[in-house]
């Protein structure tokens, strides 16, 4: 693939939810960011997680975000401790992702993979709604944050640093014995295939062991 | 929130229907737009709206237009009495927002919120598909009087004024008494939550006579 | 409708495919999208075709494609036969529009509306990701060439030419005996409506004959 059109903003905020297709709150999340960054590619990636399964939209956003540009503001709400203790985070990766949402595992996968360089905790009053729910921080603070990066906001004018150390997501693990790789499927998808815990690495490594016995 | 970015048109396109996900009809809409207005930035609220059930559909415009951008067009259609005397009509809101779309309560709350002050109906040849189909009014008539609206067309132009008096929404009222307040549920999200029909003034203001008297 | 509006790649990327809403496929997608063509207009008709539905598919494109401006690039993605012989083409049609998507007749009745002009092998490695996988060629094959139509790039870049006689939709065909017209329900709509393999003219041209007798 050759080097890509170059142009001011060259890239979008790309959205993934629980929140369904039935309601306005994607829609109402999208006003706010067309209102502080009016010029803003918006994409969505997918409002069908779900409901409330950090894993499920963590896997989807692991899977896809390697597939867009380099500088992308991805804005991801699945939220069940909305209201709750759990942190509103924005993370800048070494990969030039930026990741803006709460601190429940569900950036964990895809942030890991980007390389987690900066994390900032989401208080700075300017840079939020001026009312804020209790329950719908995805529109009062995580679209304004990811609009406010999209336009150029420095990450450390969202709030304050934290540890790099965002929360994990508890995936199981496949075990593995002399004979024996066992996993777990941990996501189906809308065509009913089925998405293991086994990575292609793993199961290569393990596969490769018995063809060296048997020759 | 400080001042937002000014730029050409810094205002979207948004759109609510009940034609759900499955068939072209949306896609019909947004070709319209998209020829007519090609720069525009058309925005999803949601396509999810209960089959032909305009209070689903106002209410989910009132709990979100106003996240928008001040001059944001919105295409609302939700019009079980597509092809029959129900007018075609477009709003000019003193908060400044445009309503597009059947006048049959759908847009009631929405512009009574925003504060209707011109109300015309769509009968505008020059504004519409030279074919204009017995049962897709929003492909025919909605989606280019609102292409039309973003690209400047003063909404004078696009049919006669109407009295301001637009179809209102007959929701159930709460009813008070001295010791109860007494709603209904007007709504139930995708998570489940319930909407009644009591807003939080109504129920602060009935509660606070309760702490008066305990006091 | 006056003359629209000019300006430059004043057409969008359209997109229908039977991905559903619940995973990352389609973000995906428009995320390749962004990456080789950022400044592109993409425009979701459907995701909600029926999982591998040619038929449903055909109808829906069919019925949307004349609403979009002339040069619109149409990337369709229902591909039951995704890693098997079937080839990846692009159209070029007289009327201006652009299709992309797996030759296996989903194309066929939007395409002839269109007037075949040049039909061409997706096989030019420099335009579709490095890494094709055996099941994913809407993000890897297709995506890009949608992408690369969008920014310019002239089609006989994207591949040999093929022989216009794209693979046909097979649909029934309605019969007629003197005293009958006989059809078949080839697709039921979200709202339940039922779409007939009898369109207008034939319903029209088939009563008329009974006018004459009766008069």
């Amino acid at each position: 693939m050759p080097a890509l059109v170059s142009k001011q903003n060259p890239f979008p905020v790309a959205i993934i939810t629980d929140f369904g297709y039935r309601d306005h709150y994607v829609g109402a999340m999208k006003g706010v960011i067309a209102s502080i960054a009016p010029g803003a590619n918006v994409i969505d990636i997918s409002h069908g997680v779900t409901a409330q399964c950090t894993v499920a939209g963590a896997i989807a956003l692991r899977e896809s975000w390697r597939y867009f540009p380099r500088r992308t503001v991805f804005l991801a709400v699945v939220d069940p401790g909305v209201g709750t203790a759990r942190a509103p985070i924005a993370i800048q990766t070494r990969a030039g992702a930026r990741f803006v949402g709460p601190d429940n595992g569900l950036l964990w996968l895809a942030a890991t993979q980007a390389g987690i360089k900066r994390v900032v905790k989401l208080t700075s009053p300017r840079h939020r709604l001026t009312h804020v729910s209790a329950t719908f921080h995805g529109r009062d603070i995580f679209a304004p944050a990811a609009a406010y990066l999209w336009r150029g906001t420095p990450i450390s004018a969202l709030g304050p640093a934290l540890p790099a150390s965002i929360v994990a997501l508890e995936l199981p693990r496949p075990t593995e014995s002399a004979r024996e790789l066992r996993g777990e499927v941990v996501y189906v998808d809308g065509f009913g295939n089925l998405v293991s815990n086994i990575d292609r690495r793993t199961a290569e490594q393990f596969g490769s062991r018995f063809r060296h016995k048997s020759l």
